[in-house]
């Protein structure tokens, strides 16, 4: 357990490793890291902890519930490929002037760490706690970003041939899409209900410290949305791409079956075995047969030609 | 029919086995757990009842009716997998210091006596309806995180291979997640409705545990509908991947008929019975049809692999 | 024309065959059924009664007015295949202490009967106009169950085999669940402007009468989605299912060309006329051809099953 | 120019051609219907009026803007088969007791004759506006009514074959019905805007006016939702009848190449010129070619029976 | 750096170089025209200096953001076909009586002096910003009329054949478009923003006109989404397309398939060796073959005409 006291007058953090003896004596605004169980074992009396516990428990989504004495919430940040390694989540605790932040990955300490730089004087628990989500999402624009990037590189590999394995990489960017977009969608009902909060508190500095975060947390949505869209036009154009490749394929399969059928036919014609066909008699029979050969082939070329069978690259747009 | 009296100092629910004869003398706030006969047959004035009667002949969705002496509704629990083997329902009536339970399924004695944990000195009946209404969704998300688990083995199964059935396993899901949906809607109305109704009568206490519960429900309905976009998703991936099969199975048979089909033509050719044709003179006529034929086949897969009609397990993304 | 004394103190209706001779002069609220003919030739000042006539005489789509003096609306129901045999549409006009019922149909007879059992003492003319829509949308739950039901075997049978008249069946049910759509987006647009009314007048009674029917109508509505989805579902399906099957068909085409073109190709090579071909002098010539072509069809059939050609019916999900 | 004075006591509208000399001098309300030319010709400070003239420049959409001293707006009617020949815009310009209507198509003559039956006593400008707006959309219902029925024959003709020009036709609706649709979306934001602007300066009787005339619209608009769905709905119709006649097409050129690719086979094989080929020696061996032939196309009959190759019409849904 | 004074009587700018040295000093309004760099080191407190800055380190939206002492934010053009050559952004900064203007591109010069004839007396520096905000989208109009004109013409190719790169094409204009729509859905998120500060603040005129800037973004948005939707159109028209010419196709080769492996059997059968075959004996063997062929081939012909497979360029619509 890490204790830190928030000095209002400086706006400044320092850390007091005392293993949490003396939290409910203190007057100072504190800030208290600990994990589940310190959380659990904690002395005196902290209103509604049960129901964060219980929440802890099984986390899946970001969230916040005000209570008439404190405030408390969960946030669940996924992994992100570029900077994150993996998904952490932790709980946080607003009660009186002590801010608990509950966890078992040990992420947070990193990011106090940045959010101290943020601090001025008469910084309060409410704006620590609006700084620690702003540093969450600090780097997801340049993460998004990424995604579009590689999005272009599919892009451009769909747009030149039809590529193996398209389907699970189209999967797991769908997921990964979802993902995010589910997690800002939760971050902006979080920053909603706490810009309503500080309203109804009259924190006026608050209020608009949580509007800019939503529409912070808003832009990143939209950009998600604009990049689930460009995902899904690849996938159209995908599916159009294997339209139009079997589309070839069959114009070959029907010329080549329309060319050589009937040439098998006049071949098959003059292997039957009937006594006295006229057409052995005849002098130029087999000369006639390379010359109907000839002729049938022209002409469904012509044909083919005229009614556009073949999907030609002269058709350029 | 089971009647409990609700003592509001110690906020404890106590079981009174007097079938239901002096209902109407107590001045003390009291659950009522009764089926539709016992309902019907109650004596006293019961403002609405016949309203809530005619509701519960034919039970499709959960709803809340707010009249001016009583509020009255019905919650229907669809059959969800893991927990529950059935659905089941029951109507409610809150009127004066009574709240009558209605149900014909004796699924509402196991709810209650989880509620009684929940229970605090000061609870009023209000109090205890939201607590059964919390109590009712209390395992839904784990329910929710195993279709979403076997649905991430279908999909394993599709990126591998084309299952057989696959049709009426979706079918069922999709079945399935719009019950749940439309389950969660409507808890969301009633959610909204009874969060205006402790406004109006100004319980501060209760509407800020309906806000909670809407946001409860709200989240499970947000999860419910990203797991119908993951399925969407799998759906989609199956259709690509018949669309890809059915491009491997047409390149075969467009290969197979460009190779064989002049060939055929070559030995039909040959087959014919026309006296006289000069190859059969020439000395190495046989030999010439031989080299002919390799060269053929040779230009053709030359042809085939410039054009790529066939999806090459090369083109890896 | 009828006309029927709303008796105030009773709440009863009374029917008065005077043919509408004596409207004007009565004091006590009255509900007069007439038809457009007779509405036109009313004597006295109707406020703004040109603009329901000339709404009536092309009727798409229920709507209600409201003027300074007077509230006028058309009801448009829809045929809905079990009760009604066909829509029947009338006009309602509320002017002071009279509420007119203009229809050519005489369907209202019938439901101004089951509206009378709801009347009680005190009941005003508004309260009448608002029975009267309940009763119209009375049994349509029933008749939306009947639908879903039928759609249900619809499904059984598209997961078994591909129907004919698929196509037609499907439209039928779209364009009346649309129908039926439009209907109750229609009457929750009138059930909002009557509890915006009722507000404005502040009729509290009414105004929550009407927003129970709102939320009525919002939940068949709901339901009419709700099978909208399922009908989608179905079609989707069927799309599938053709899909599959077609991939089906490709399969043995495919197979069965594969199989026997090489073959043919043998055939037709030991069909030629070429004098002295070695083969034919071979001893073993002939068996040789057998071999080889039962060697061709066991290499391709162990190649089909590896590729997954035909779509297993064991591999199921 | 023409000039029409509007009497305010009796409601009644009269020309005055005095080609706009005298217009700053009078008091009573005036409409003048003017070209662009002369309006920005017009001597007077009317303020705002470049931005009137700018927008008319280049006319796209209807819309009004309301400034401090005057309100002014465009209305582009778009061309609709039935009725108008082309489509037509104008401008006004409210200010002060002065209507101008501004336009070069000489349509609005017409209008305002229509317009002047709705006229009453104390009839404002901006009423006269709303009778103008309403006037523009009186037969739009029918126009609407005559593409629906239209949209019927193609349904019609495609439940039976797939017609030639199906794309062009389809596309025509479309395009018709996109602009209707973006035309009374954009009527409806003017209404809404009229609406508001009308509340703000208290002038109920035209805010009530102006409520009916949004009303009218949306129904307008919600019909064209309506038409366009059931569009969409012919459209995948068509799709599926494509689908089921090349599932058809293919049907047959499997069942025929299965067929005969076999037989074809054993003809070759006994085609073929090996010396001493025992089935020749046979005394049956004809007889045993045909019947295998026989046998082989029972058993191919009947595989194709149980596996439903062929879409039987006989399974009628 | 360039430094404008705004001279508030006269609504007019004047350019006065003087390197930025006196800006503090000044009481009458001002525009500052600098770069990152200059902004960066400019002498003097401005709060939150360091926001706007770390901002437009990365620019990728349009956005506004107001903090208790100043409005700032960013604005980013993007590449417009028709008369921007490349996209640019700027950010601004309004504190008390001055306006920066920051940039690196030197397109704001040639904006400020279209904006300079706008300007009025009294004009102030909220005023100086909505100027320069609608003459970023002046032209828009015609930009996207051109792409719709564009678009036109892709439908006429698609109409007539199936071109060739369709999918990149299509491709660059959904991206075109995306792009746009994001952008405009920025401006309209900033104009309402802009909007609601100024009615806080108390700015009647100015509220006004970002409210008429709000709704020509508005609209513009709306042509870009109808663009989408024609686009959407043409995209399905080009698939639909594919499926007819494979359709088409698939015909052909079904039919001549069906023409001639009938026949060639026949040849087949009468191309065998088998000894003393009785049609050969038969006087007019060779005949009867001619004639069942002719037959087969009308049967054939008959069958499909009657059953359709062959899209009929009769079935006009
Ligand atoms: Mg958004
Ligand atoms: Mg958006
Ligand atoms: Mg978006
Ligand atoms: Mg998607
Ligand atoms: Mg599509
Ligand atoms: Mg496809
Ligand atoms: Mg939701
Ligand atoms: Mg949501
Ligand atoms: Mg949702
Ligand atoms: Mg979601
Ligand atoms: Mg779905
Ligand atoms: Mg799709
Ligand atoms: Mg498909
Ligand atoms: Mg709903
Ligand atoms: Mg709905
Ligand atoms: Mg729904
Ligand atoms: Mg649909
Ligand atoms: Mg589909
Ligand atoms: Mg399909
Ligand atoms: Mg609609
Ligand atoms: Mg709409
Ligand atoms: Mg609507
Ligand atoms: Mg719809
Ligand atoms: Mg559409
Ligand atoms: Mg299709
Ligand atoms: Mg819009
Ligand atoms: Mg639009
Ligand atoms: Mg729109
Ligand atoms: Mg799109
Ligand atoms: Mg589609
Ligand atoms: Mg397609």
């Amino acid at each position: 357990m890490n204790r830190y006291w928030l000095h209002a007058a400086s706006g400044e953090l320092s850390l007091a490793r005392d293993n949490g003896k003396n939290i409910e004596k203190e007057s100072e605004p504190q800030i208290i890291l600990l994990n589940m169980e310190e959380f659990q074992q904690l002395e005196g009396n902290y209103p509604h902890r049960k129901n964060l516990i219980s929440s802890m428990r099984f986390i899946r989504y970001s969230k916040v519930e005000a209570f008439h004495e404190c405030v408390q919430g969960i946030i669940h940040v996924p992994k992100q490929g570029s900077k994150k390694e993996k998904e952490f989540s932790f709980g946080f605790y607003l009660f009186e002037n002590k801010l608990f932040l509950i966890e078992e990955d040990e992420e947070l300490q990193e990011i106090l760490a940045k959010v101290k730089n943020d601090m001025f004087d008469g910084c309060t628990l409410h704006m620590v706690l609006l700084f620690i989500c702003n540093a969450l999402i600090d780097n997801d624009i340049l993460y998004l970003q990424k995604i579009e990037e590689n999005l272009e590189k599919v892009e451009d590999v769909v747009i030149k041939r039809i590529p193996e394995h398209f389907n699970e990489v189209i999967m797991r960017y769908r997921k990964q899409l979802s993902e995010s977009r589910a997690y800002y969608e939760q971050l902006m009902n979080m920053g909603d209900f706490m810009q309503m909060y500080m309203n109804r508190e009259s924190l006026v500095e608050e209020e608009q410290g949580w509007e800019r975060y939503m529409n912070r947390v808003e832009r990143l949505h939209n950009y998600v949305e604009t990049i689930r869209e460009y995902l899904q036009q690849i996938r159209e154009m995908y599916q159009t791409q294997i339209d139009i490749h079997q589309n070839r394929i069959m114009s070959i399969l029907t010329i080549v079956t329309t060319l050589f059928l009937p040439l098998t036919l006049i071949t098959g014609w003059y292997g039957m075995n009937f006594p006295g066909m006229p057409e052995f008699q005849w002098k130029y029979g087999y000369l006639a047969v390379i010359g109907v050969s000839v002729l049938l082939i022209i002409i469904e070329i012509v044909y083919f030609k005229k009614k556009r069978i073949w999907i030609s690259s002269k058709d350029v747009m």
